[in-house]
């Protein structure tokens, strides 16, 4: 069994320190908010006081957290990880975050001797809950090679895909047409119903239908019934566009729909629905369409 | 054993009747260019001089034709089915048209004592050949339930969507979707190339992903290959979105990923892409991205 | 002095057909409704019974029309202008149609052994009423030369573009922009107010900067109060970027601001905005933005 | 006559010390190429050693310089401009910039005891050379005032906006219409020439009609032969859309139109019009129409 430490223990991230647990591995970890870490304290994890120190101990370090600058929180500084790995370690960064900055973060992990993997995962807490978790890996082959059975605990699906960058800009260039698809299926959804086709009728053909993807076959419903709280909210996805727009603008790949749709995020958010999972597009639309519900 | 009669014998057209005569009903056929309905003779079915000799034929009178002109063309007039059509039957149209067309033919149908249902599939001749097909109807309740086991012969998943037009409005607000996700799933893979993934790599972690629709799987490989001859070609694919947006503007309905899509569509054809399945957006995409090949 | 013929006495045909009077040319007129000729008769117009009585008489016939289905309703059939028209008259269309439908109406016209012109206008009521009005024309050099005295009391701008149907293509072309200047400045005026600048100081600003066309000048204060009656309303406007669209698919042109703008549109009419001048596109954007007012 | 510290002698920089010397001020310079200053050090300005040293100088303090972080470089650190203000400065910024970081470095000189506005231009050189160039201004009024008679030396159109950074949000919210009216311009002149009107023809009559802002009738005649060095290029057209772009998101403004176009300047850098006046979204939009040229 190994050392492994962890930093960011929202939803995601709790629940892979669970499975890490369940399998035995011993788990040291710390949140910005050390409340959140409470359940997880009492089924077995152990505690440290800065990300510096929790990297210091085991000997694979995992981050997830919410974007760029939370990675750059935990990650500089004299309390921040890079100061606390040393030769040897691995360090596996599973958040979503700019390409470059994830580029530039192993550069500097490097510099002390770790090497560093980025590790984003492609489903939510309910794929990973049921064991389906999708991780693609960027970086050196032989830490992929090492972290690999450690990595299996989390997801049984994982994939190398080149050198350190490659796997978030993957995932990204994944993530775009999330929000794209929600978009083109609210379309099709208010003109059935304007056409006077019931709108759980044209839902219930929508997802029989050849453009019934895995992400339209869980967000489809949400049109019917929003969730209690967002599985990846208005913000979140728009972060992830935001990054697939610079990635556009950097490497001369234009993003029409992608383009479009970020637009369609804002317009959401201006409207109030910024809290809500972003299948709220459906909302926005169906506003701009003159639908009352 | 019922009389099927049956105009436009294209690809899907003439599978559906190999259906139909495999299920041991008695077809008749015309089609507008004689020649393609050769091996469908050969095969067992009857061949009629008009559309208005067919449609005084069979209980059962199909139609399946690439667009709104082409139904004006074998319905209208002395030689057009509206004028062979009489109390008593059915007559059902398969094709993609404007749901306008679609009621104004019902009104001329019903005028004749007749009942018109239509009946547009969702699925290419390769889900038809594995009975798969989907098929939505709208019109009259009774006149579906009479043509019911019909209609099982040629596509297991029928659905009654509501009164007439509503099976081909439902048809076209399923279909953007297909041009849609197509443009997005292109520019993630550019994106993903661009950043130093190859394409085949960032191809396989895309059809593996929560975006992959049945759609996207079909077409994805595309990308790699186009195929050699078109499923659903550029001007084909236009067509529908063309609906798409008629509808909209009709129904007030705002259709912003289908907007662009079609300009991008428009972009494919006056790249020269004309006659080259829809999937070759991929290839349009490219080119504004300076990518060579 | 001639004699001149004029078909269809709205706000801009009235306007029109008071200059050519006030000129001294003799007019004869009609108009669907007869009421709105009122005004005209009693300025010494006179009336005639139907589109063909019209075009048997002077030696100009001019029509003025809102859209290519008005323009078939007084051309074709046995009231409509071809059946009135002989060789030797000059047939002058200033509507805006869809070219193809010009180029149509000019084959039948020469098939009497009379010429056609289009020849629409670009400006409002008011530019012509300061004597400032545009004219495009296309179609047979002879003929535009004999009516050249008769359209600068019209307009003093008279600009020969090409043959039959390539006016009304030109003036397509140019009023696309229309719609999408306004849709940008609009845009602009609410990044400066959310900012923190005053609407009015933002607007001042703009429309001494240089994207002030004339346009963005007569329209940009509608901004701060919509007019009491719409200059060129929402469906007019859609009416013209519809026939820019459809140039665009047939001519393989992509068109990304003028379909994104139309979209735009569609959501103006959505939210009841109908009926109101095409600068309501601001406060349509402003819904979207969350604005109240 | 005052004593004038001037950072940034690009072209816009040069012709603005140009002006003040020639108004009879003394002008000291700071560029980071120094090679750029030798024709102004000819005519009479004088050369400070650092950002710092420039800023220590002078009672008025400008900046002309290309972005944020160019802004970063000169104002930050012990050598930056911040280290050498004092109480009573007034620093100028002419740059165009995030408001944000405007904003955060109006902060810093405060915390000096000076004062800074923002004072973005709309124009360009030749604009300039004329005598027109507009000034908006951001911040203290009593700083305003005071600035006001050397401000006037640089363009005669001076307006105060509001506090600080609003007069660089203002400019971003004027210039995202630059590259709009240019690409909708285009669509125009395309589907003219596509129908068969001469380029030259459709050019000068859009020229003369109500879309032509000044913007359109300077960059206009670039569709039929571009400059032979760019006005202001792709990239730096894009830096400025990027900025309203960001300004949308944060303040919740959907920018339909900015947010196409800005996918069409990412299309013409990676077809290799990087260089060029922005105005080559003309020739982007031709290939995509498959125009040769």
């Amino acid at each position: 069994m190994a050392k492994v430490s962890f930093i960011g223990l929202g939803v995601m991230g709790s629940g892979m320190v669970r499975r890490l647990l369940a399998a035995g591995h011993e788990v040291t970890g710390y949140n910005r908010t050390e409340a959140k870490a409470q359940p997880l304290l009492e089924a077995g994890m152990k505690w440290a006081e800065s990300p510096c120190a929790v990297a210091r101990g085991g000997d694979f370090l995992f981050t997830m957290v919410s974007n760029t600058d939370a990675l750059h929180a935990v990650s500089s500084g004299p309390n921040g990880i890079v100061a606390g790995l040393s030769a040897g370690k691995i360090y596996i960064d599973m958040s979503t975050v700019s390409p470059a900055a994830s580029r530039e973060l192993a550069a500097a992990v490097a510099s002390k001797g770790a090497a560093m993997l980025d590790a984003p995962v492609s489903g939510s807490i309910s794929t990973m809950e049921e064991g389906k978790l999708s991780i693609m890996v960027g970086g050196d082959r032989a830490a992929y090679e090492k972290s690999l059975p450690i990595l299996q605990v989390i997801g049984p699906k994982v994939t190398h895909v080149g050198a350190n960058g490659l796997a978030v800009s993957m995932k990204i260039a994944t993530n775009l047409s999330l929000a794209v698809q929600m978009l083109a299926l609210s379309e099709g959804v208010l003109l059935a119903e304007k056409s006077g086709i019931a709108r759980e009728t044209a839902l219930e053909v929508l997802l029989n239908s050849v453009i019934a993807s895995p992400m339209v076959k869980y967000r489809g419903p949400f049109i019917l019934k929003m969730p209690d709280e967002a599985w990846f909210d208005i913000n979140m996805m728009q972060k992830d566009l935001l990054l697939a727009l610079e990635m556009g603008r950097k490497l001369d790949v234009p993003l029409p729909t992608t383009a479009i749709t970020n637009e369609l995020l804002t317009t959401a958010r201006a409207m109030g629905f910024e809290k809500q999972d972003f299948a709220v597009l459906f909302q926005a639309l169906a506003r701009m369409a003159g639908v009352k519900k």
